[in-house]
């Protein structure tokens, strides 16, 4: 059964006459096309008992077209108001709405205001935790995707660690990491690629810039992939030159983290138990004050998705869910280190899709 | 009058007790912190009668700081929640809200359900009205700013020429271009940059790709960069080597359509005149349908912001205004051409801030 056919049995035993799908990850998700539609309506609609449409600009009709979706396409230009003709071909497949469901995490108040006024009074229910419910659980050719993402963010650790020289600046490393994935092909990064330097690795979310590496630096290399429309997010902290006592302490305490998080993967453990089980040797060691974020995040269409892998989350991990773990330890002005790997539970326990070299890396200038 | 206070000033006007803005190009705006929160919260609340206040996550509290923001900043955890830590805020520093105005063009309908929660039954009213009409007029500190981005998008045409030759691929142009900004120091581009060869010219949303550039292509260009929080976007449209008959037809007829736009932006006409000076050049001979999208859009924080130049927005053109004109006539696998130029709007008409020719270029093979 398809993506969009199990929607519809949901609708169905639900009792919901249609969804209206408006996220472009969400829309991928269930129609293959692919497309930022800025502020321009794009949704799939998904009746209980009528056939399925995708509503898009009118321009880019022939590629929703070449990306396999089948049903009917509803085109709309810059002059039109979208929203009428929305309604228009909900009326023609079918009678009044009484319930709808929309991404109540995704829609914007104006726009929900504008179809309640398009379709009529109708009840809005969220279909948000339902589209997590699916997308959570990745099929074997999802999971086949995420294993080649994360190749490739292995490969462009790989390049940003022979790209290390004295006096080299993040901007360059950066630069040179990407034009590498590009000749393979990658066309889109997950987010800003990364490379923070020295005192500036302890900024959990500072920003790549001008700072030149220097003899005695962590760099620290947090970079993602976009491939075949899913997402690889890898951190690794590589020493350049010979690190020092606490440098070395905080590295090997963060791997610990990591590591003992790893070790807890399975089905049936809670999310947070997972963050607790890092959490634990950070603390333990005195730096917890430092682990400042959550353990880490569901990846697959979207980079951060759906679960959060944070203290108070009692979801329960099952089998074909992936995310990352991503302990950090970060002290202002001195040192920084995270290890970022991508995980995929299995019935059993976990398989670690990012494969570079956690053991600390030391390069030589 | 900075833009907070004159934010004060309008809800004192208007008898409202707060705005909460949360778009982030918006933040930025009020704030001058620009970040990227995914789905954490992020805003800055506006009182009519109180300090206001930054909400982020704790761990960017001081990328706030150094962002130039200083009043209050209110951080929150990925285990808190967040919009109880507002509320607490809130009642630190006024009375019940009655009446609060947000941005409903941005906001979802999630948000919007636990803020009404969190605060309390109360009015909530649209800001995006309001917002768009500050940001919409420049002032001379921001023209300045457009004027340098859109010289580096005019740098990034000339490299993109320099690039070609017969074989290399739409992404290594691409890549080429990015480089070369890179070492100008712009981090990053206001919207993936579009290289377009030959027939997938004429897709005005194609995607670039491994088609090698040809002799007799036509290469459309369309691209950007984020320059001190401000973006520009240039399209020019270029031939490799001789181009033929109906190639040359098509390119002088948009740039005529540029032209009549060009020559048509004053204060007092409005967003449908200026369409229909571009619109009436194109449909005069004979290729209106393939004019498929509007003469353009406006241009600051955002690649893509109010107002939209269509034919049916009757907003009036006042100076400091700034947009993009780009009529594009597209034939389907046949040729292709957009012209885009970044323009503002002055007392008496218009200044032209990309300046890159637009008379036909042919590059020689």
């Amino acid at each position: 059964m398809n993506k969009v056919n199990q929607l519809e049995s949901y609708l169905n035993e639900l009792g919901i006459d249609a969804a209206f799908i408006t996220n472009p990850d969400n829309v991928f998700y269930f129609s293959g096309f692919k497309s930022n539609p800025h502020e321009r309506l794009l949704g799939v609609m998904v009746f209980k008992d009528a056939e399925p449409f995708l509503i898009c600009p009118q321009m880019e009709i022939p590629d929703a077209k070449n990306a396999g979706w089948e049903s009917d396409i509803i085109g709309h230009a810059d002059t039109d108001n979208s929203m009428a003709i929305l309604a228009a071909a909900v009326a023609k497949r079918t009678g009044r709405l009484n319930k709808i469901a929309i991404e109540k995490s995704h829609m914007t108040v104006e726009r929900h205001d504008a179809l309640t006024e398009a379709l009529g009074d109708l009840e809005i229910l969220a279909l948000d935790n339902r589209i997590n419910a699916m997308r959570v659980i990745k099929d074997e050719h999802e999971l086949q995707i995420l294993r080649e993402a994360a190749e490739l963010a292995d490969y462009a650790i790989e390049v940003g660690a022979k790209t290390l020289k004295e006096g080299i600046t993040e901007i360059e490393v950066m630069t040179q990491i990407e034009l590498a994935l590009k000749k393979r092909g990658v066309t889109h990064m997950s987010f800003d690629t990364t490379v923070l330097s020295g005192p500036k690795a302890a900024s959990p979310h500072g920003k790549t810039g001008d700072r030149k590496i220097q003899k005695g630096d962590f760099v620290l290399f947090d970079l993602g992939v976009v491939h075949k429309g899913y997402c690889s997010d890898i951190t690794r902290t590589l020493a350049f030159g010979e690190p020092n006592d606490e440098q070395i302490e905080v590295y090997n305490l963060v791997l610990q983290a990591e590591l003992a998080s790893l070790e807890a993967v399975k089905p049936g453990v809670t999310a947070a138990e997972l963050d607790q089980a890092a959490r634990n040797v950070i603390e333990d060691a005195g730096y917890g004050e430092f682990f400042t974020h959550r353990l880490g995040h569901g990846l697959g269409i979207s980079v951060h998705e759906f679960p959060s892998l944070h203290g108070s989350n009692n979801l329960i991990i099952e089998s074909g869910m992936v995310f990352t773990l991503e302990p950090g330890v970060y002290v202002p002005g001195k040192v920084g280190v995270r290890i970022e790997d991508d995980v995929a539970v299995t019935d059993t326990g976990v398989e670690v899709l990012t494969k570079y070299p956690k053991e600390l890396q030391i390069i030589q200038p």
